[in-house]
């Protein structure tokens, strides 16, 4: 799999350690289970898999041919791993929870964290989800559908219903007795909230802290009383950049009366995280979602409105174009040099509007710097628009033998750069001022402009001087 | 700052809660600070940041005019929280860093953890760094030279030299009592790792279940054997790559021998995965690294050069243009059409270069899958190309009320969206087996083809059919 990871190409002789050397899961065992499922030798598969994460059955199953794909979960349906469902692929985990049938598919959610079990059951269909919701103990039940009530992408979804919370006036004995008595508390835990009699929390304390301390002490005297609580209904996005910036390893979640009803945990934040960059980076390529393993219908069909859109600008463009027919008819050289303006003005921009869209993602673009942030890329704008006015109106007069073309090229550049750089900053921080996403719609306005600019101002100078 | 976040719009009536609303530093803050600043009113200065977290005191000085900043640095200097260093920007870190001085710079280093500490050495001019690496302590200067060695983005940069390791064969007691005695462990830890008799990691045990655990209870009984341990030499990407899979919390870093000399935690992990995003993000957009706090000239310098190779393609398409000037001047509409068939196979290309990018990325396209996300692709270019084949080729048709020039457009289009799929999967793909970060060279590639093909294509078709 070396040719998957360019970033760690060796430096040195030695071949670097990769994630894929460390792991259970390679090349020649996918291969191995696939040539041991196409024999339908069940035994030799379940030993196969038997050393295998269930983070690795899942990516397994995502690169199976969906054929393998149903034979291996029909075959192993009855001790399948229910921790391997949240790891899929949305598309691939349809497929699957259709194969694996109502029951499995309630035990399962059953038996899962709250949050996930949140996460799988409200990507299923909806009369899958209903048939699940109506065959889980009614217990179970009744915690799921509270946790539906609120909004995806929400801190709600996001928080583990189980944590541990003790009143301040407690001692490190009686708390170290209390975690050693109780039995139902979360398997993994790394802090003890203080909460005050209203149930609101006031503090933390590690459980390194409680472990250094005498049995004595008071808890609040060793708490950390500074801390973040996260409102249940706050986005997941604004969750994962709190998170972040106060390198946050867990946080409260209270509820509208500030009373703590759950707690979040940062590996569940660096999904988010995970999730939140892929949002961005695929919308700045003009697709809606991750579609790697989706239908080919289903991606064309998504796909088609994006580039539907831009049929719009790249039609805008045209008739910009045929207003300046008869110029072209009698400088056909025209034609052959126009895409060059239009090409440096989009590239441009979008090397503006990357910043830009990252940053106001980063919330590092405020009132009081935006104006710094234009001006300079305003000027930016204009110091590439000279280098390149100089080089391409060199580059044009030398092809076409004619210096008055050259001057016009320049002169568009110039002009075109100048706009990309102004559109680049002014079009994000626009749209994110009237609440659309920049990240969605900056690229189709931005191309617009630039290609109605450069050709506009190449085609139009050439007409003033050049006819 | 609502203007920033259009991604938590309202769907409500009630204002949703952002980031913003919880933590100190607000724009009114800002702008109140500045005023203080420039009154030269360093009490009033003192008394607004005195409730300020030091991620917030960072966030105020990278959005500061950099004559305030100035200002602010040189006022505060002698109680400058040395975290700060480590949040800012690189490029308003060294600025930072002038100002405070050899003396200042020096006790920070001392003060930070060791990962901060390398961190902000590494991004210090040379000169400024030998200064502070003679002005350390002896002991710390030791440590910190150490851990210059590793390479940079390596795990050895990443990892806590302070960590908490026990024999095997310790009970919880003797554990709890040597975590109570010690002195120089962490500040906050979750995990103890248990070491064998040649200091190499065989597993962990989460502070909660030391806890949970009754004092007599050996450590191996209740410890997780199965870790996986980081070698030291591992790139930050495969790191955060492993971290995220496998929802790891901590992991033990190991040293060419196998002897446990760090560990990670998730928190640090989580600044890479921010990063690393942040670089496909960029490279897409074709920037180098995010530049928004760069000074005018270093921006259009290092942009300048990813729009000279990008020059290269224009030019590549307008030569191919420049082969049909026969044609385009005897049917001029032809100019005017172009664009629409490269708009149109561009915009397709990056759909699907973006996908294949991220799946590379993600590690998601192994030799078992390439195969078919190649085909899928190919596949949902055709379909989208009949879909657009017959709406261009149709409006093509009703602009020129030329059936023959539809009829052409169509068929450029159907060709060009073809080829974007094929590239769009291929040329990633390639570029990674051959060790070139996909992210960064395809686009170029793409588009390069996409112009070539579309224009050959359209005009060479438009020479064959219609003159």
């Amino acid at each position: 799999m070396a040719e998957t990871e360019p970033d760690t190409a060796p430096e040195t002789a030695e071949p670097p350690i990769q994630a894929e050397d460390l792991i259970g899961l390679n090349p020649s065992l996918s291969r191995s289970i696939s040539q041991a499922l196409d024999d339908g030798d069940d035994d030799a598969v379940n030993s196969l898999i038997e050393p295998l994460h269930y983070v690795e059955i899942a990516n397994l199953l995502e690169q199976m041919h969906p054929e393998s794909r149903r034979m291996f979960v029909e075959h192993h349906s009855s001790n399948f791993d229910p921790e391997i469902l949240p790891e899929l692929d949305e598309n691939v985990r349809n497929e699957v929870a259709e194969i694996l049938g109502i029951n499995t598919l309630s035990t399962a959610v059953s038996m899962l964290e709250s949050d996930d079990a949140l996460n799988l059951l409200s990507t299923l269909e909806d009369s899958r989800r209903d048939s699940v919701m109506a065959a889980v103990p009614a217990a179970v039940r009744t915690a799921l559908a509270e946790g539906l009530k609120f909004a995806e992408d929400s801190a709600g979804r996001l928080m583990q219903r189980d944590f541990v919370a003790v009143p301040a006036f407690w001692t490190v004995g009686e708390t170290i007795d209390f975690l050693r008595d109780s039995v139902d508390l979360p398997n993994d835990f790394y802090d003890v909230f203080i909460v005050d009699p209203g149930h609101r929390p006031i503090g933390t304390v590690t459980l390194s802290r409680i472990l250094r301390s005498k049995r004595p002490v008071q808890m609040d005297e060793i708490m950390q009383p500074e801390i973040l609580s996260v409102p249940v209904t706050m986005d997941q996005e604004e969750v994962a950049y709190i998170f972040s910036q106060y390198h946050l390893v867990s946080a409260p979640v209270i509820d509208d009366g500030g009373r703590l009803i759950g707690v979040i945990m940062v590996d569940d934040v660096v999904e988010v995280i995970h999730e939140e960059a892929e949002e961005d980076f695929m919308r700045l390529g003009g697709v809606r979602e991750d579609d790697l393993y989706a239908a080919v219908l289903d991606t064309g069909r998504s796909r088609f409105s994006w580039l539907f859109v831009n049929l719009g600008t790249a039609l805008l463009a045209s008739i910009v174009i045929g207003f300046f027919q008869g110029t072209i008819e009698q400088i056909v050289m025209l034609a052959v040099l126009m895409p060059i303006a239009a090409s440096m003005g989009g590239n441009a921009g979008t090397q503006t509007l990357t910043v830009v869209v990252r940053a106001i993602a980063m919330k590092e673009i405020t009132g009081a710097n935006a104006g710094r942030v234009i001006s300079k890329e305003i000027l930016v704008g204009i110091f590439n628009g000279l280098m390149f006015a100089v080089i391409i109106g060199a580059a044009a007069w030398l092809w076409t033998g004619e210096l008055p073309i050259g001057l016009v090229m320049a002169a568009a550049i110039i002009v075109t750069m100048f706009v990309a750089g102004l559109a680049g900053t002014a079009i994000p921080l626009g749209l994110s001022r009237t609440g659309v996403d920049p990240a969605v719609a900056s690229g189709v306005f931005l191309t617009t402009i630039t290609d109605v600019v450069a050709f506009c101002a190449f085609l139009g100078l050439a007409s003033l001087f050049l006819l």
